[in-house]
């Protein structure tokens, strides 16, 4: 007679098929490097650094905003590249970011990667990851406007970095990141800026 | 006449040079690789699969535990790894982990980075460090089995690992991980055991 599984078992099977699905993030390069130019970063400590960055400067988040809610969009919020990849913000002169094909084959990554977890815990990802991308509620514009400041002090640190790659400009800069940043968390980019401003001739 | 620093600049100043120093973890190499064996991990992205395996495996957690504490300190847990290097758990036969050599150097790397911090992030986050390593509250507790169960499948999945590097036997792995994990998370180690026991031929 054939053993009827544990549901106990076949929970933590789930549970760990996700958790080995997700260290391939750590494969997924991203154009950014380190800020000691040594190599590019992946997926996976870009998001480490940013959950610490969530911890760290708390106190610029307006006061409606939960940050352990943040620090858990920050952990899930890049999962979606083990399967679509890194779409660097200044590539195809700042258009392929947010382009709808992009948009759909995350929805998909999304759908699959997600779905490998058990359902609630499957609902519970999802939504805070469809919630992160949406950037409405205040955790999500803030998460978002951090994850918008690392890579400007990783090219700042490293010498120009995607900068340079991509041949920005300050204004492509203040339009494609700056306002970003502003929009959740506007003394951090105050601060970003006067660092900033002299790599561009300001 | 000099100008008086903002405040807030200065706060800004402190909680960046934090930020700053910590992409340095990522650079700091542990014994175990990724789970395709592809190349070995590194202590930032180690970190962030870490947070993510205690927002997954919440539900195996005691019902006093805060995974959102535990998620931060999970975050921290390496940190001090900047200055002193990974101590693999495996290496010197078991031994060298918690020296009390490793435990002074350990300490003086917490000093100097959490130093970098504010004030009263230095001692929130101290304080956070301290309790893991400490390994006696609840929270603590279910972390340090986490950190102890990664690496348990990144050697599985990858076909040895440091069990190979090391000639670690069963019974060093159970007295070295398996006891370790038991005392935080029980059923986690039944599950994982029973996925490890036959690559040492059980
Ligand atoms: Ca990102």
């Amino acid at each position: 007679m054939p053993q009827t599984p544990d549901p106990q078992t076949s929970r933590l099977d789930a549970q760990f098929a996700f958790l080995n699905e997700a260290d391939r993030l750590k494969s997924v390069l991203r154009a950014t490097t380190l800020c000691d130019g040594s190599r590019r970063e992946n997926s996976g400590e870009h998001s480490w650094h940013l959950a610490l960055y969530a911890m760290v400067l708390a106190d610029q988040a307006p006061p409606d905003v939960s940050i352990d809610r943040v620090i858990r969009m920050l952990i899930l919020h890049d999962l979606v590249e083990i399967d679509v990849g890194d779409v660097p913000i200044h590539s195809a002169n700042g258009a392929a970011h947010a382009s709808l094909e992009t948009q759909a084959a995350e929805q998909r990554a999304a759908d699959r990667i997600f779905g490998l977890l058990p359902a609630d815990l499957a609902h519970s990802f999802r939504a805070l990851w469809d919630e992160f991308e949406a950037a409405e509620t205040p955790d999500a514009v803030f998460a978002k406007s951090l994850d918008r400041v690392q890579p400007v002090l990783a090219n700042l640190l490293s010498g120009g970095g995607t900068w340079t790659t991509y041949s920005v400009t300050w204004d492509q800069l203040e339009s494609r990141v700056g306002n970003k940043i502003a929009r959740g968390a506007p003394r951090i980019w105050d601060w970003v800026k006067a660092q900033v401003r002299p790599f561009f001739g300001g």
